[in-house]
């Protein structure tokens, strides 16, 4: 069995990984460490976990687990780990934007692998330590990456995508107060998010010369869950050219699916998948692709990612049922 | 033109008040009390009044205004009063429960008379400082004073109500955070909750001798506004002459429809308005009633006192229009 | 008092319009004509109205009125009225798309006039027909006329909107389903949606020689009102200047208030507001802008466009409180 | 593998079903019978299972299926049977309520077991037909099961569940049409469920003089999955007593957790669980109890079924991740 252990604990993405491992059949929960919950019983935040985490949080790590996620606020996984160092085998993957960037990617010795198996699946499997990506990053790749593989990117991109209000975290603010989420819709950070950086480089990295802008309006939704988003940029080859690039790229991918049916948010909710849709409409390409921020976009691909590195079924603990409604 | 002071004016039940009376025909915003926000204009917060209220915060009071409504929370409007003297013209409005018990409603000298028009409109016209009543409370006050007025209530009443999450303010909190609320359902102070005072306060003004228990759950729902209760208790007349009371009890109200057929939460959101609706199960009389939190169960209701203390038309500035959808 | 009957009695812009004209000061409501619920109540179909709204459905037109709306479903407006002839001195205004497009303006000696009064505010003074504006249009409109009149429109131009549910009518179906639609997003009719056509219209009414693309991806989102839209295209004049003549082409305009902060949808709520947010990024101009679907979007309007025609202040009985949440 | 055919496969227990078949590692989908969609892809209408079935629904049966479920309308179970014999080894789990009742039990030599593992496991393990229970029956049930085996429900209880609008199933109506939906709250059926029937044959198999009466009010709530029930009796044991009674009675349950902290709903939703609160209110017991309606209040519970009659591990397929959000 896998150990492992979670950092950050009392969070959305901590409780999500926790509700994937209390079921997975090759891992186990070692501890979860969480400063401000130390003491208390696991179920005492994630309640839905009572009959099936029976730890306590607790502020004192096992630095000899076999894996340990970092599901700490965005750029405080370097001073966390600089402070609380694990052992040489122990593998690391970091749920935040610490290690994404390739400039960041290495750290005190430890190369971090952007961990997007649709991408850097080989890297991946050898890895020790990995950048899992965001959850926009993760939509937009995933609707982008065949284009780029061929070459096909010759344009900017115009990308609209809508986000869930877990997307927000734990922490109650102002934009996640029921009142004010509830029948509502807005944007923010529009052309500046910073999952465009990411998102640039992986793009990069299959289409050397990619210097179209992704032009990106992300939008607060009212739900809790997925992220839905649609891009379109002008067609560089016929359709049916389109069509086939994308079926071919991901064929033997578990958690991907493309059609040309029209797709909404749910299909995804509540699983590892991405949905992907392409349509013609003129001279542009319109792509949807919708995926669960917390799953696809957060703990479900942490655990795919370790999957990849212990040499297990990547689809192990992740074959789960659909939100439906 | 009254001339209104809001105190705690960054809260629910203030903007409320302000985008009642940005538009009330007789009464006019003074000042708007905040000392968070002292400075900065209304619409920095209430941001819908845009091109309607051009004032900003204060943290000054005008104490020569007609009228002041006290919007702090529960317990801190005596403090505030004792602090803040105003002139012994000023009307005062308290939406808070500080003064709704008899008990608590002589402060200082002044006497607070509990503002349900449809019980003490008498009252409520020679009265000068009203203790504005709660929204629970006012929701199933409706639904049982016909009966108490007629000595009908017999019998343990059993009531079942949920509320929106505006009823829990302005301020962000674990259960009022849209990923938690959103698909949820809750209850918290089963049998215990602070309102079952004033209501039963309420109905022994009207019957005397009534001694049964008022067993009410609230319930925390997943919208943003209105109260739907369910009330049942014995039938101790036959039905059809409990419609008749109930139809006479509220013959004139301007902003009470009794009916027979089934109501919806909806019908009175957004207005002034509670839905009653009557049916016989068995030996069982059931009540269902309707009201939106914020308006007839707070701010509404507060104009509605202030209509009726300047000698106005009840209705001024509530023909509201319903939500719809 | 105006007389108006309203046609298409049971849809959502029938009920609208019955809120508004229930309490308008200067309207009253004369018949409601519904084939499907003649002689049925009004408010067993609209019951929110109980205690307002007296009359039943009828199938029988008065063709006296002094004006009659038409909420009849799109395409059926011209068999209505060929089949029912109303007094030369009835005016009509028609909420569908029959006459919108200026090659449908002219029917049976009729001329009507397209109802925007931020556009045609004179000609619909004078009009005696009027075709109601759609509701994605007016949304859309509002953020690029100010740009059109100066001729600045020299980009395509990508929208993103997204509508409630109530968008898609009274009647049951797969995507207004609620167990499909809640925590669900979708898009429909990307790049092809029937509202492009008023809106290329009206934008070279004031900058005849717009030829650029309007690339537009409409939504369904998770709430029932309102529409929210982005745009953006590049700026062809300096930030300032832009903002300066937005400002200016709004200044006496009633319902349309322009901001450089952000907004969110709620804001424009059960109003007959639009709000209008600008921002640069970059060489980019992004406009937001919301409005809700059924006031502004359609029965608000009409109310607006009625009481311009008959010389009435244009916001009588629209001063509506927003619904804040 | 046991194969396993599905009747009535358009419908929501038919999705649920089939998404919880589609992972099920000893069982394989052998046919989904819809005369609506015959020769369409079963994906076509559950899209959310694209790559996971690869089935078109069918209008012909395998009368040789290990198992079969029915997932009509209720009522419609007898008449499909009677036209549509199967194989003596086939077993039969019917969703619906026709065999729930004793009296309607025994159906042409076929015996149905009542489908409540908590209450039949014995039964259900040596049954080849199930009648699967209601929704609200088995949230109520739970709550009440452990006070029935010790004789102490000596009083009547009151009852209030809401739940989500999947309970209405796929067919849109007006009561489940998203804008009437949204933000809303009714109460249909009070005092007069049909689930009252089989609840009371439960409670009187463990407590046989049991005469109360079980006085519940079931409401629409705003969400789409899951029921809430709140149950109140006055106290016949001392609360202790009470806790240890419930504790024993669910010790070995796998799918039931009973607490004495406050839930809430989404514990349970997209669960096979159910978990129950018990808090002592002056001389009152109070019992909140909450289950996924489409889970263990449907689909999750037949699968329980299926694995208990084919001496499987009752949790197989149905270790299913929380929604938490």
């Amino acid at each position: 069995m896998i150990k492992a252990g979670v950092i950050g604990g009392s969070g959305y993405t901590a409780g999500e990984l926790l509700r994937l491992l209390a079921y997975h059949p090759q891992a186990e929960i070692d501890f979860v460490y969480s400063t401000t919950n130390a003491g208390k019983p696991v179920t005492s935040v994630h309640q839905d976990l009572l009959g099936e985490v029976h730890l306590n949080f607790t502020d004192t790590i096992n630095s000899n687990v076999n894996v340990v996620f970092l599901c700490l606020g965005h750029g405080q996984s370097k001073a966390f780990l600089a402070a609380n160092p694990f052992s040489v085998n122990t593998r690391i993957i970091d749920l935040g934007n610490d290690f994404r960037l390739e400039s960041d990617s290495l750290f005190d010795g430890k190369q971090f692998v952007y961990g997007l198996p649709e991408l850097n699946r080989k890297a991946i499997k050898k890895a020790n330590y990995i950048a899992n990506p965001g959850c926009f990053a993760t939509t937009i790749q995933l609707a982008l990456l065949p284009l780029a593989q061929k070459g096909l990117l010759q344009n900017d991109v115009h990308i609209n995508a809508t986000t869930g209000s877990t997307g927000a975290g734990v922490q109650p603010s102002a934009t996640s107060h029921h009142p004010w989420r509830t029948g509502n819709m807005s944007h923010y950070k529009a052309f500046e998010h910073q999952h465009v950086g990411e998102i640039n480089q992986s793009l990069k990295q299959l289409q050397s010369g990619f210097e179209s802008e992704l032009l990106f309006i992300p939008n607060r939704g009212d739900f809790t869950r997925g992220i839905f988003a649609t891009l379109y940029t002008p067609l560089t080859t016929d359709f049916e050219e389109v069509q086939h690039i994308y079926k071919e790229y991901y064929t033997n991918e578990p958690f991907v699916n493309v059609t040309t049916d029209s797709i909404n948010l749910k299909l995804a909710v509540q699983t590892n998948k991405c949905f992907i849709s392409l349509e013609q409409k003129g001279k542009y390409l319109l792509i949807t692709s919708v995926i669960d921020n917390l799953v696809k976009g957060a703990s479900g691909q942490a655990i795919e990612n370790m999957n990849l590195m212990f040499g297990l079924e990547e689809t192990t603990g992740l074959k789960l049922k659909p939100a439906g409604f």
